[in-house]
């Protein structure tokens, strides 16, 4: 049974700034919530109806679980169709990121992106192709975002995320920085390395002037086609794909 | 002034039942708007606030305008934030497709694509990379929808979307079948050729059986990390790049 302080505090973690006041967010659906249980993630309390029991405890005995009823999962739930396992789980602290973590392999940047189910998105590219830090602006959407969590799919359980004011940080990391941008190199004719930051702009607005600025190689990809721009998620992923291309192939 | 008989129409329109009684579809914003105003589509009517007169009497004067006010633009428009311009357009209907029409270059196949933010990226990015034909299984998302439109960013009035029987059309189109699918050849090292269809399968079940065994060549995008899978639309944008690469090296 659920109090109603816990439905009242529970709802509220859909709000980044209660997020952030408890450290904690929210992970829904069986499949998503097994991705966090076998991660080193702190897991407060997982709420399941008992549709979900034995699917749940195979898993682990050492989490605090708590059986609802399905009604009670739909008064916590952000889904519109809730999928009887909803985990609270805190949200970690990682260590400052310095230049010895990210030697020799490639590393995402997001400047100001802002849309959840993109956000979501990009996280579980970068999972697939082996990525394991994205560097956002601040004011990038949060990533503990109820939208956010759920497009990632689970992925988000493999993937440290940082935020950080990326004019002072991307210089202090001193590796290479490619921008994705409209007047760059051919991202098909271009030797992209075996290292650096690849720095992705916001929805509508492309990167930054102060971060252009720091800009070491800029990156276009070619069109064929008349479309006026590609979604950032899907250049995201075509940069993943060539950074990868040669350890693929 | 809008009728109530008008706004209940054009409300009618959000529902693929309606569209396709009236051959009517509706789009939104003036961008996405100006790309119909100046394709082959036939806009029955724009209606838009006074803010944007000037702006759309510039690019025609040859079409039904009218005048609203923002509060009827409210009433009419599926966005949470309305853009000041909203069009009723025809559904075309394409003349039913052929071998000639798409030889010499590749086309995108969908069998069962439900999630209209995916259909309107997979259109989006097929616009950049120049494909020209989409072919879509009856149950595919209805590419009238209006969350498909928005998120198709103007492409689809460049974009023919047909929809048909798979298990029927793609033997009669008489061309390589590449299907993407987990236990392919890798597309990174694989010589995809110079035309076909590229199928991809629905978000959460992939290719359907009967259209697996229509399939010539198995494709796979291989993978470095642990995400299950990828999202569709960043599968297909990645098969676009590949299939584009020698053209834009």
């Amino acid at each position: 049974m659920l109090s109603k302080s816990q439905v009242s505090l529970l709802k509220s973690l859909q709000q980044k700034k209660f997020r952030r006041e408890h450290s904690l967010f929210v992970v829904e659906g069986l499949k998503s919530v097994s991705e966090f249980m076998t991660s080193s993630y702190a897991i407060q309390t997982i709420y399941h109806t008992p549709a979900a029991s034995s699917k749940l405890y195979q898993l682990s005995k050492k989490i605090n679980f708590q059986e609802i009823t399905a009604t009670e999962l739909e008064k916590i739930s952000s889904l519109t169709t809730p999928q009887e396992v909803l985990a609270v789980i805190r949200i970690p602290e990682w260590p400052a990121l310095d230049n010895k973590q990210l030697l020799k392999k490639f590393t995402l940047v997001l400047d100001g992106v802002q849309d959840p189910g993109n956000m979501g998105t990009i996280i579980r590219t970068a999972d697939w192709f082996g990525i394991q830090h994205i560097i956002c602006s601040q004011d990038t959407v949060d990533v503990y975002n109820p939208k956010v969590v759920q497009a990632t799919m689970g992925s988000l359980a493999r993937i440290n995320v940082h935020y950080a004011d990326l004019t002072k940080l991307l210089p202090q990391l001193n590796l290479p920085l490619l921008g994705a941008m409209l007047d760059g190199e051919n991202i098909y004719a271009t030797d992209l390395g075996n290292e650096g930051l690849i720095v992705m702009g916001n929805e509508g607005n492309g990167l930054r002037a102060d971060i252009q600025q720091l800009i070491n190689k800029k990156i276009t990809i070619p069109r064929i086609g008349q479309a006026e721009s590609l979604n950032v998620a899907i250049a995201t992923a075509l940069f993943c794909s060539e950074i990868s291309r040669k350890r693929l192939q």
